[in-house]
């Protein structure tokens, strides 16, 4: 295993280290694994709380700031945060008008989200699931569908409307609407391999890939021999078109790499998955390209496509400031 | 060899159709493999020109727009763009106030940038060079230093003084003086396997690492068995601080990933370099974490360190909107 690392133990403690050094903006609270903004939001502002496991960087923490989260709960290195720690984060963001839960749909981030829920006593807490990876209806980690990339979009889209002071209401419906609207499919070229037990968390032959891998190296559909990026193109978007009809609404459409991936390649992806989604009659109106939410060294990449409207754009285009994710600011 | 790739010869200009599809705010000429900014400078403006070999994504063409370049001519994977490739762009980006070429320091970039300007007539050309990798004094490609990281730095801060409306003297009198200031150095965990030959393009054992190595896989300083991120921080630190004195004058840090290194690894390193640069006085003022120039699928990252003032973190700090950096705007 070759990582820039010191103990494998201390890798989510020092890049939080690292996190804090890097951007002032920010608060880190330590002992706790909590990433919050430094200046908090206006008393009577909804508050957005996500987290997760950690080795999806920059997947939570790194939106974590104006226009987009007001904090990020970290578990350890695929692994969900805990109730206390995602009970702490709710009661510290919230300003009196409530928090917003945005949740992967892996079993251990819903139940412990819940449970924190209910530990933060008497703030008002909406829930929202995110569900968006049309792989599999079930896998290793879920019961039903897995959440993946349309959590950095809707993490960005009802950050905005949160801006706004939009109500805990308003904030989730517009959630659930954002969370039902997008779809994401992946591939791996590579496993991950995770510093605490220094192998592969898969393995994959020489010349073959995973076609719906897991951001954390569940199994996917298939695995099928290495093919062009054409061809890999249409294994990701046919399936997503299959699932959802985007009509000729505009789409916010997101080429994501796995970790490991160059971004050159990722522009050779995007290239053949914007003319795939054109000619499918989806108007591709905004799109980011680059590594959102990793999988640590796994090489691949996945799509995620997003049914917009004005409303949505709107929110997308907004102003927002945070390490990953920053425009108008 | 695993890549999102269709043919290994249609990389670059299929991640040029890419770039433009996801970045309505350039203007790619594909058959000459130029990128710029689809509003040109304003009449009577300097224009900033910049270029070199793929395969460092994102740099050149990821740092085309408004406060940073004009245009980036994109040569093959690890290949200088051609003297007509470099003059029309030259041509093209010229609004009658001149053009500044950064050029890195590479034989076959210099020589062909020097003959574009011979090809561009009677355009006002000034050039700098970027040198500022201490590893080695002179390498495979090059008589005298690489030019690495500082380019980024650079790009910015003159790219934001161009936008001001300075003279051409002025802004190459700037760009010399920040190529100065900066100093840089990289380690290498693995190679990068260029597409064409489908190998790695060095070998490194298993549990070895490169220390001071190029950003085309160039020999570095020496081999070292893998160690701690600690110990590699402070093998990255030291040669720069030991090469030119940062006194207590603010800087501009850029923790870059070579490519393949996943951002939690890079903000592990993040926290052991600002340590170290805090510790022997250097005061970390703005900092960078992330993929900046790269070096295809190769696992490992470089530090840069550029002596600031209150002009350059101004500059620094000034709007840009580009696919890479963007702020303010």
């Amino acid at each position: 295993m070759k990582k820039l690392i010191n103990g494998a133990e201390d890798v989510l403690a020092e890049s939080l280290v690292g996190l804090a050094a890097a951007h002032p903006e920010l608060r880190v609270d330590h002992a706790n694994r909590i990433v919050y903004r430094a200046e908090p939001k206006p008393h009577g502002t909804v508050a957005i709380l996500s987290g997760g496991g950690s080795g999806h960087e920059p997947l939570h923490a790194g939106y974590v700031g104006f226009g987009m989260l007001d904090a990020a709960v970290c578990g350890e290195i695929f692994t969900s945060p805990t109730p206390d720690q995602i009970a702490l984060a709710t009661k510290t963001v919230d300003t009196g008008a409530g928090v917003l839960h945005l949740v992967k749909n892996y079993t251990g981030d819903v139940m412990n989200f819940d449970m924190a829920t209910e530990l933060a006593g008497g703030i008002a807490v909406a829930t929202v699931i995110i569900a968006d990876d049309v792989a599999v209806e079930d896998s290793t980690y879920t019961a039903g569908r897995r959440g993946t990339g349309v959590t950095v979009l809707l993490e960005k889209i009802v950050g905005a409307a949160a801006e706004q002071g939009r109500d805990l209401a308003e904030l989730a419906a517009l959630a659930r609407r954002v969370a039902g609207s997008g779809r994401s499919m992946g591939m791996a070229l590579t496993s991950a391999t995770l510093p605490a037990s220094g192998k592969p968390n898969f393995d994959l032959g020489d010349a073959e890939i995973e076609v719906g891998v897991g951001i954390h190296g569940e199994p996917g559909r298939r695995r099928v021999p290495l093919g062009s990026a054409r061809e890999i193109a249409a294994m990701l978007v046919e399936p997503i078109l299959a699932d959802y009809t985007f009509g000729g609404e505009p789409a916010v459409v997101m080429l994501n790499g796995m970790g490991a991936t160059p971004l050159i390649e990722l522009y050779v992806m995007f290239g053949e998955v914007s003319a795939l989604l054109e000619k499918a009659g989806v108007r591709v109106a905004r799109s980011l390209v680059g590594n959102y939410i990793t999988s640590l060294d796994m090489a691949g990449c996945s799509v995620t496509v997003l049914r917009a409207d004005d409303e949505l754009l709107g929110l997308w285009d907004a102003p927002v400031s945070t390490p990953a994710l920053r425009w108008g600011v």
